[in-house]
């Protein structure tokens, strides 16, 4: 294996470019970084386009040996986002997905992400969703990138299976949710309906809020059930995270 | 109000120790940040001993004035934990409490963090106990400080209203848990119940284990219930905080 050892060299640029969302979206690529997501995006198919190893790296490279390099280890360091790393990364194409493909799902339900900024929410929940069951996360303009570093470890291989539509409005929600069959739930203070007092099993597209300011208005207007979460004491929200588990298992309860 | 501008003073020097957990357990203080985490600590009749405002704070000190102090900017920032300060901060005495005075709660439940690492968890795990009406967090030997800024913050104020113990050993906490009447639940994978199947109401104490590993063979022999989240897919686990969301939630469902 060949090893990579000087600061110009294109791939360990391309990496360098690929911390920032602005290259992500524009290169369609992202990385992943660690043996176990190394793992997880060969078993499911994932586009892997380059490994990278740092030259101590003693794990497995999966079958990926014809496109892994080795590292200077300063340089791996350099891109690393990890306090301990492993000593392995990848390059790893964006699926490149349309929601026409999701308007037939029978049954399935959706996770919508509405502007959420915490990337280790973003990942936890696209990781719940995948555990619950659900078929697709839609992800709404202005919500963190799903394809930074911090959300895709958070994810831990479910962004490898669940598959990711991006959003523009409001009005696009609507007409998708409307196509496909799913009811639109949104979480908010006014409504008097409890989530168990709702079917929350199939056919839903449950909209995750923003971790400060909850959902958008115009999502919680076009919402075709509203549901709050009951809290005791003087608590005035759940961790959004949380709330989206405590959610989204009530398609896994019998 | 009086500003503190040198870093020989002995009220900044108190705070660059509060940042280490040595000096917290030596101490019996912590530090917390930001204007509602001020007013959640004086609601709940936290002993507030310091207040600390950056001179440009424009906020309320929620009848703490007497006790404030304006810290120059460029030592506030290197106080300060947040990317975006909005300059204030708090000294907190740490409650003390021995668990001989929870033997006596009837019906409420007790959650039970077992050498979890992650403080965003740690502090996410006590917010949601909160919610669901938990009376008591009982802290293993092995866990990360509950009293960190990052699990101070990701606890959002629940820090100030749910009582925490500590405790030293599996013995200990089963001799506990008997005098106190609630039955021990620990989620793993070797057993066939799933935690809809066993009722998880009241009385129980709920085991949430470390992050990469779950919870200690000890505990999991000592436990009453043996219960385990379904998922779908080839996830291995769901997010400790998500987790227990979903299985503390089982307490509010009707």
């Amino acid at each position: 294996m060949r090893t990579i050892s000087s600061k110009d060299n294109k791939i360990f640029r391309l990496c360098q470019q690929l911390s920032h969302k602005k290259y992500r979206d524009k290169l369609g690529l992202y990385l992943i970084e660690g043996e176990n997501l190394l793992e997880e995006a060969v078993k499911n198919g994932a586009e892997i386009k380059t490994v990278l190893a740092r030259p101590d790296y003693g794990g497995s490279f999966f079958g990926m040996e014809e496109r892994a390099f080795f590292l200077d280890g300063r340089l791996f360091e350099q891109l690393s986002q990890t306090e301990t790393s492993q000593g392995i990364m990848a390059i790893v194409e964006k699926p490149k997905l349309s929601w026409e493909g999701f308007k037939n799902i029978d049954g399935g339900n959706f996770i919508v992400l509405d502007r959420l900024q915490d990337p280790g929410n973003i990942g936890t929940i696209i990781r719940t969703a995948d555990a619950a069951g659900y078929k697709l996360a839609i992800v709404m303009k202005g919500t963190a990138d799903v394809f930074s570093p911090k959300a895709v470890r958070a994810a831990t291989g479910s962004l490898f299976r669940m598959p990711v539509v991006f959003m523009d409005s409001a009005h696009e929600l609507a007409e998708f949710t409307r196509a496909a069959g799913k009811k639109l739930v949104a979480t908010c203070f006014d409504t008097d309906r409890y989530y168990y007092d709702e079917d929350l099993k199939k056919n839903i597209a449950l909209i995750i809020g923003n971790e400060g300011n909850g959902i958008s208005g115009e999502l919680i207007e076009g919402s075709d059930v509203k549901i709050k979460i009951p809290m005791y004491g003087n608590i005035e929200s759940l961790n959004a995270s949380v709330a989206a588990g405590i959610l989204m298992y009530e398609a896994v309860r019998p």
